[in-house]
């Protein structure tokens, strides 16, 4: 006869999970807790003593990352770690990064209440800013961490109010040592909301992710002329406004065949000078594609970058910039199988799936072993007061990290199944 | 033999307009000379000291609109008023209103010159805030003359300041009394720039105007969804840019069938959120169309309240509200052939037009047999600092106005071979 699989407690989880919506609730059951801020050092400080009483070392290192750590059995091994970020954007949701960081909090709770001494350290990890909602740009800490971003240059970012990264750290008493930084370690675990609606819409309650999808965004400047509205023959305008709506119209008939995995956005559109009575000069718009297959990716660079010699720019002069670009993440197939082995065992359905928002994960992979799973967003919503995750989806997603560390750091497995 | 005909002298029209230009003369050679500024004031007072100079009285009513009268030979008769406006835009040009001021001057000056004693008296006007630019709206005390606006509401117009039209109109010195308004006159002459492209296409030095043409004006909102633009797939969106951008397709393409001298505007627009990672869940534009023909426009309306419920929205809600419309107005038979006439008798190119733009006389047209000529703006330019018209247009126009003001006030007409 099996044993029984070893759980988290969802009630624990769940309440956690408001008391820490507490740091900068909203009006409407939302969150505003943005990096660095005193909602934020709060919520640090909370995170802070829930660990300790677990008798967890908690250090930080020089960008504010904190890093709680349950010792191991064996010295001196690289650790398991679990993290996220407990940042949030302005009037957000209580899911988006809390959650991954709890996950790893009710994991090492669990193992407690139930004396399982792992084998190698468990570290759980709050990485700080990375919403970039107040200091930008986003997965600030991680890009950090992991040489993609210079600490110089980000140290020096502003707030709205004009205050440094570095001077909101060194406030709110989270500068710590660059020796504490994340170093070697057997893997990084994320668990987050999905941010999007597949995994509702498929009623399927966990996604292991396989990767973080590609993107480009482009900048695309449309230059006609100003006119007066009222006398000027249709025949003789340059409307770049009118010329932007052809060019987008012929783009998306394009982009549409491509690959039904493809998601391209125009998020961002301004039309200058913006007067009802004047023929729109100019207008900029962002358009930003994302999928995990570079050709596919170069296909719509292709499809951009000829709209600037499009007949159906109506005389406009049409200028494409690339902004930015960033390659597809691959998690670590280990350990992407391992998560997908420990929601199986777990009897849940889930899917393989891709991430099409970025996450700190995603440059911590170039450093550790990493992969995420995510948990259903309620009608695909993120960053938003209505964000919601039911907690019940919000269980399962932490019961297959804790199954997936025991794994990876329990030599006795008896209570499992499988592994 | 017949007598040479009597002109204006160009040259002093040229110098009268360089000096009035230096009345907020911008780096660019443009003109800031806001209503009831500082600028506004001394352009006043020396377009009142030109006045008196030439022996004419000068009036200015409640409303700040001065009358400087040439008195003519017969008592009590409705005079002949030529008029426009002394203020500009924000960085406008040195030919937008300050013409049809000076044309009046220019004339009187050559029959003062010439010893030429009107039978009626002529009367030239500047007509307070024609633009809007400080105190909306346009328009603003021809309007009152002509009783569309209430000089109560009107008086309590705010600038940016918040200063208010009275405060500002006392505070230059410009409040005169209501009995001195604009009254019974046997014609209202306005000589403006184009502001449109036709006359420069067509080599055409004048147009006689025979309406300001009706307008409608819409505001348009498309309500979507806002969502992650990486996370969302195609399938699973109401973005409201990609339906907006739908449904100006599909109207532009009816529209572009109704009539040639249709002409419509998307102006304004304004996307939000407006960022480049989400989906839009909003889009507000403005859409204006001018015609001179009423079913025309009533076609347009159709066009534009189909919208709602196009199939093209995407999912999207759109809800199409009509901000305001104007009716066309014609301009007085009599006085557009008399000044069609004028032109012909001087030998210039001219046509028959409309205006898209709207103009002090359009208003006063309901008080006075109203009409205007037109003067070609180079590239169809105005409301800008790079805004021109050739110094032997603004002549020729002078000269037209000069013949039709002698036609409607002299009896002995043995100068001019017709009339």
């Amino acid at each position: 006869m099996e044993k029984q699989k070893l759980l988290i407690n969802g009630e624990r989880l769940k309440n956690t999970m408001e008391e820490f919506a507490d740091f900068g609730r909203t009006e409407n059951n939302g969150v505003t807790r943005l990096a660095l801020s005193e909602e934020d050092r709060k919520a640090r400080d909370y995170f802070r003593s829930c660990c300790e009483e677990l008798g967890m070392s908690v250090k930080v290192d020089d960008i504010g990352n904190m890093y709680a750590t349950l010792a191991g059995l064996e010295e001196n091994q690289p650790p398991v770690v679990i993290g996220s970020h407990l940042d949030s954007v302005k009037n957000g949701g209580r899911f988006d990064g809390v959650l991954g960081v709890l996950a790893g909090l009710e994991v090492v709770r669990t193992l407690v209440e139930n004396d399982i001494k792992p084998n190698v350290p468990i570290v759980v990890a709050n990485i700080t800013n990375e919403e970039g909602a107040r200091f930008e740009p986003s997965l600030m800490a991680s890009g950090i961490l992991s040489g993609k971003f210079s600490k110089s240059v980000m140290m020096a970012k502003t707030d709205i109010d004009g205050v440094t990264f570095e001077e909101a750290l060194n406030a709110i008493g989270y500068a710590g040592e660059e020796e504490n930084r994340l170093g070697k370690a057997k893997s990084f675990l994320e668990i987050h909301i999905e941010q999007g609606p597949v995994l509702e819409r498929e009623s399927t309650s966990i996604g292991v992710v396989e990767c973080v999808v590609g993107m480009i965004c482009y900048e695309i400047e449309v230059t006609g002329e100003s006119d007066h509205a009222g006398t000027t023959p249709m025949d003789m305008r340059k409307d770049a406004l009118f010329a932007t709506n052809n060019l987008i119209t012929k783009a998306r008939e394009k982009l549409s065949k491509l690959d039904n995995n493809l998601v391209y956005t125009i998020g961002r559109m301004n039309v200058l000078p913006n007067i009802h009575t004047v023929i729109p000069n100019k207008v900029v718009f962002s358009l930003e594609a994302r999928h995990q297959d570079p050709k596919i990716l170069k296909q719509v660079e292709e499809i951009v970058e000829e709209l600037s010699k499009s007949p159906d720019r109506e005389g406009c002069n049409v200028k494409t910039t690339k902004l930015w670009d960033r390659d597809t993440v691959w998690f670590d197939e280990e350990v992407v199988s391992l998560l997908e082995q420990s929601v199986k065992s777990l009897g849940y359905s889930y899917k393989r799936m891709v991430s099409g928002a970025g996450h700190d994960a995603q440059f911590i992979a170039s450093m550790i072993p990493s992969a995420m799973i995510f948990v259903p967003s309620i009608n695909g919503k993120s960053h938003a007061e209505d964000e919601l995750t039911y907690w019940e989806d919000c269980e399962k997603g932490v019961n297959v990290i804790l199954e997936a560390v025991l794994a990876m750091t329990t030599k006795e497995k008896i209570w499992r199944k499988n592994f």
